[in-house]
């Protein structure tokens, strides 16, 4: 085992006998958006996402299945299950198999199985003092969806939440194999002041975060405001705030909207300083137009995290 | 893509970009047994089951966990983990990650990575004219546990039926690795005819089964006669039936005990008739001792199996 269930990192990597590293994560969830073909494409960009922030190379997936074979019809698994080949084809691979189950509630997701190099490999330590820190996503999609199960959400906002969920971090990873990135994560559950943390922990560094250039979708602040935040969202702040300096200024919506508990979030990748803007500039080209340097990795402090 | 999910076979294969075959499958379920650490411990065997069952080498798992965290304690969850993690090392490998969920009802099982080579990768496909067929485990786990949910099996027959099913079928898969098996499989949610009926037909060959040759548990013939059988195991023997001879003389329990949907069954291993009775000797001495030669395989006829 290389890397394994002690650290954060967001895949098992394994070295196999022939001296290869393979890299393996499994992740499914329960349905978090009304259409099961956006159901099912945004639970397998989810679970490549683990592959993708390690830098690694998808080269198959096995689909994992819960579905209530007499509640739904066979159409409605059937959705799910293409919008998951859909995505998979995307990343260039195929599902060879997978495992499903009868079961009340739907989940769905994918193992996804890939390769990587000793040092094209990137972990949450490696990020360096001076490291800018590059975000390929927009935050918010725990308060839309949680918008959309309390039908405050209209069309416009369904579609772009879907859109951000399902859209696959392989551009981000692979525009950023170009360049010396030192760590990365990808942002999901913890949010990303929960996953920065663990990066900042395991890259010994303190990192310095700049409010105002973390890109959000357009309602997530005012919904947060009006109190429609996930209880995950919630949860993740109150773990992490206490590893948290936040300036003076930072509103209660505000710091819920850097901890919201995210699916299918972006990368977060830290690139030598001299090469920020070549690689902001080379995402954009790219199509990864919500990238955005948030900040920059500092000498170890006292605090972990500062959001000015 | 070597082996997919077209096929019957209990493990998908792909072939790395270096050359050498991944083979990977994953499998979890709803508790069967009581005893956490026992459903943790059948959960592995059965996840690896469908590696040895390919003849390929096990090289390290993942958790599938969903636990009602609020309901039972963190105990409960921490044996399950500990019965799959113990089974695991006795397969010689380690459990590298995994992901777990909230749900109401627990689910536990693996995915299982491992590797094999080209000359030793078992198929369905594969079984020939004259092959013996050996099975390594006594049937009836499914009808065991139904009686275990109907209050109606005393302690001895649970302790038996752990046992059986915590099996690895690691043993019985190195033993056969050293003689001329041409096909198998293992008998798992379809039953013993269900999987022998994937082996004949993507072997082309038709099967002759002895009955009395089958190991099965002791108290399963009884259980079945009494009604005691899963509803599993009478839709396997609906579905399995037109393609089976049963002669004039097996009774609906006979039939049902030969269809009985197990949780990780034995392997059933096609080797060259003239190595049976060594491969035999050999399963018996390494500890295999119910293994059995139940059968042949023999030209293809209109009826894909035959039971005496």
């Amino acid at each position: 085992m290389v890397v394994g269930p002690e650290g954060f990192d967001d895949a098992a990597v394994v070295r196999a006998p022939n001296g290869s590293l393979i890299v393996q994560s499994a992740d499914f969830f329960t349905p978090i958006v009304d259409d099961p073909y956006a159901f099912g494409a945004i639970a397998a960009a989810n679970a490549l996402s683990d592959l993708y922030a390690m830098g690694a190379t998808p080269l198959f997936a096995l689909n994992i299945v819960a579905f209530p074979a007499d509640l739904l019809g066979p159409e409605v698994l059937s959705e799910i299950l293409q919008g998951g080949a859909d995505k998979a084809a995307e990343a260039g691979i195929s599902i060879v198999g997978g495992h499903s189950i009868d079961d009340e509630e739907p989940k769905y997701g994918l193992v996804v199985t890939g390769t990587a190099t000793e040092q094209g490999l990137w972990r949450n330590a490696g990020a360096r003092e001076g490291d800018a820190l590059i975000l390929t996503k927009p935050l918010g999609s725990g308060i839309y969806t949680t918008a959309i199960k309390r039908q405050k959400l209209g069309d416009d906002g369904v579609a772009e939440v879907i859109a951000v969920m399902s859209h696959l971090n392989r551009v981000a990873a692979e525009v950023g194999a170009r360049f010396e990135v030192h760590g990365a994560t990808d942002v999901t559950g913890f949010g990303l002041l929960g996953h920065l943390l663990e990066l900042a922990n395991a890259s010994d560094v303190s990192l310095a975060l700049d409010f105002d250039a973390i890109p959000s979708l357009p309602l997530a602040l005012g919904l947060a405001e009006t109190g429609v935040v996930p209880g995950g969202t919630r949860k993740n702040l109150e773990f992490v705030a206490p590893h948290v300096g936040f300036g003076g200024a930072l509103s209660e919506a505000q710091q819920l909207l850097l901890a919201d508990a995210q699916t299918s979030g972006g990368l977060v990748l830290a690139v030598a300083a001299a090469q920020a803007d070549a690689l902001l500039d080379a995402l954009h080209e790219a199509g990864e137009t919500a990238s955005s340097v948030i900040g920059r990795c500092q000498t170890r402090g006292d605090v972990p995290i500062l959001v000015g």
